[in-house]
């Protein structure tokens, strides 16, 4: 896949998508210089990933796609605080895993990781000069000015720990120490973003840019509980598995803003059959030959197809979609059964997941890194609510309109494009 | 000066004159092992230290001489954070300044400091093993518990800052990181020792032993503002200025419970003058004579004298007490003129601060130290109200009676003897 050159295209395809940017200009202008931005996005290793970080790293594969230097932060530290119970060992082979399942979704969807840098938290958040900065800056912020940066991404609970009024901070702090020109995150973020702005040039630092996804229901919409294990569709659930969830998936007909499955479709899966039809015409002018890649174009659908639904002929045959719009229309017209995207989705996530799957098949230390950062008895347990660090931990914000971690979160207000 | 050797004696002189004391019982067990238990007392060089540093070192006297191994803790890094407009060299330099202030009272009163260590804070506060732990205290306390662990020594204002949450935490550590078995400071600590006690044993560490002094009122009484530069006695005052200083103290004819004078009599000039008669029944049993240092009883008292009045014969000639309850039972009953009391203080602390001044003179490192640490623009600026680390800095909780910064602090309900 060829990066585009031009300055204002590249700016264009970073911040497509996007619902946000905070300080585009400093981006531009890094740009117009011919140079290549950096950014940073960061995940804490607390849980087992799902499918719901499809959604960043969609948007990551934009920024790669432009040439940006990415960096994905693993805050193993803050993992391992969130989750007191975990010892760091675990949280080590748990950020081994993280890093494992996100290299694999690059691969997968042909995304060049040569600009992709993978930093854990700990290689420099013990440090004796961040933690001079971390002492400065609780000296100079108020707790009011903590806990408001933090109130849309810090669990809200009754008795609130110290952590939560550091976490600002040190994220401010990240931008700093990993040396980034933007942060990327969800709109949850904002205030966290904000605080990062205008306290890192208080410690002498520059001010950096901050660019923000949209935040969207989870996959089960409204009405699962997290508690429920059908609700997280796992990057290495089987088929079976996959459809089942699917199927209990809440998807009510002619309903389009409680429908995760619309959700997802338009965060993840229109967006990768578009950066696949890019590629494909970048290939068709250069190398040509397609790669095998999953695609979410039926069989026989017309060029620019971005999505299908398959319906068997004595319903009316396939649905082909050239934009989301297109798709959300028609199912708000009830012209889509519920049953019919069900399956559409769950056939369209099988296939975003085999080529992940068969990484994982043909990788032994992947799959002994799994057996350790998941043994049998945490597995058994009551799974748990994923705890937040930063950027989303996917859909964690008070804004998510479910009561229950989303599977999905980010992305897409088309009018940035 | 001899040390005790039998486990209760030496308890007994750990423990005398203080208000409170938690977890004796540890003391003890380790003194009937007839080993020496380890304490830390806290500093940090914000500003200048006064001779109400008198009070804590007083009693530290105390510990050295029954065997304990004192470690004084110079919070350097906290006093950077406390105070970001004086940069870190400038900290450095007063770190410095304050060691050889306390050395040279401690030489002064002729207190054996083979077994005294200073500590700076920098040299373990930025380590990795510490911030960790502070990362998970930080994960483990609450906002709820984390202030109202500090609302007595941390300044109270309308928007705190995230640095006084994590003060009780730090100081806590600190008891782990200096090794110690008990921390010492004034009663003010209370609530911040009563935090270390739960919440080390939860990081897996020992809980430690606590000893405090009582809050005592400022040699100003109630009545001086801190921005008056008359309110604080300085080490390196010449004899004029000090004289000049406690001539202003506020004094009431018969008023013993606002009296700066009478506390610090009562909690620096008796107990040393208690010590020296104590350590000359040991030289007269042992080596024999004098040796110059400080004595608060005039010429020609009767032996037992703690504390001389000087006056003229007209007046009734002087009055000698062998304790302090004495003098005060006579300033009560006005057989003491304020303006007496105030000549024979105030040739008391001459007399403190004479071999103190003396060896200041002669030692060039510390002339220059001082001109470094405190800069002529330093010197002319209004002089700042001190911030707190912890223990006292002498008299600052909000215990004191006065609204100043109170120039001693510490020690002696004599219940306790």
């Amino acid at each position: 896949m060829s990066t585009p050159t031009d300055p204002q295209e590249r700016y264009d395809l970073i911040t497509r998508h996007l619902q946000e940017v905070l300080g585009g200009e400093t981006i531009k202008s890094i740009l117009v210089e011919g140079k290549s931005p950096k950014c940073y996005w960061g995940s804490a290793p607390t849980g087992r990933p799902h499918i719901g970080y499809f959604v960043p790293l969609t948007k990551i594969a934009d920024f790669l796609r432009a040439g940006v230097e990415v960096t994905i932060l693993l805050a193993d530290v803050h993992a391992f605080l969130d989750n007191l119970k975990a010892p760091l060992e675990l949280v080590k082979h748990r950020t081994k895993y993280y890093e494992f399942v996100l290299r694999a979704v690059f691969e997968s969807l042909s995304i060049p990781v040569s600009k992709l840098l993978f930093v854990q938290g700990s290689s420099y958040q013990l440090t004796q000069d961040y933690n001079m900065d971390n002492y400065k800056l609780c000296a100079m912020v108020t707790e009011h000015d903590a806990k408001k940066a933090g109130a849309e991404v810090v669990k809200q609970v009754e008795s609130p720990l110290l952590s939560g009024l550091l976490y600002p901070g040190l994220q401010a702090l990240d931008e700093q120490y990993l040396g980034v020109d933007f942060q990327f995150g969800g709109v949850d973020q904002r205030k966290i973003f904000t605080f990062a702005e205008l306290y890192l040039p208080r410690l002498g630092y520059r001010k950096r840019a901050h660019l923000m996804n949209a935040m969207v229901p989870g996959l089960q919409g409204a009405k699962m509980s997290s508690s429920d294990p059908n609700s997280k569709i796992d990057f290495l659930d089987p088929p079976n598995v996959i459809r089942a969830k699917i199927k209990k998936a809440f998807c009510e007909e002619g309903n389009v803003t409680e429908n995760g499955l619309l959700a997802f479709a338009k965060t993840v899966l229109i967006p990768i059959s578009e950066l696949r039809i890019e590629r494909l015409a970048t290939e068709k002018a250069g190398l040509g030959q397609s790669d095998g890649k999953p695609s979410f174009a039926g069989p026989g659908a017309p060029d620019g197809t971005v999505f299908t639904i398959p319906r068997d002929e004595k319903f009316g045959g396939p649905l082909h979609f050239t934009t989301y719009a297109d798709l959300e229309a028609a199912f708000a017209a009830k012209e889509i059964h519920p049953g019919d995207l069900k399956k559409a989705v769950g056939d369209a996530i099988v296939g975003l997941l085999e080529p992940i799957q068969k990484a994982y098949q043909e990788n032994e230390e992947w799959q002994k890194v799994t057996d350790l950062a998941y043994p049998p008895e945490v597995k058994q347990v009551k799974p748990k609510k994923e705890k937040v660090y930063h950027p989303p931990p996917p859909g964690k914000g008070k804004n998510v309109k479910t009561d229950d971690p989303p599977e999905a979160n980010g992305t897409t207000k088309p009018a940035a494009d």
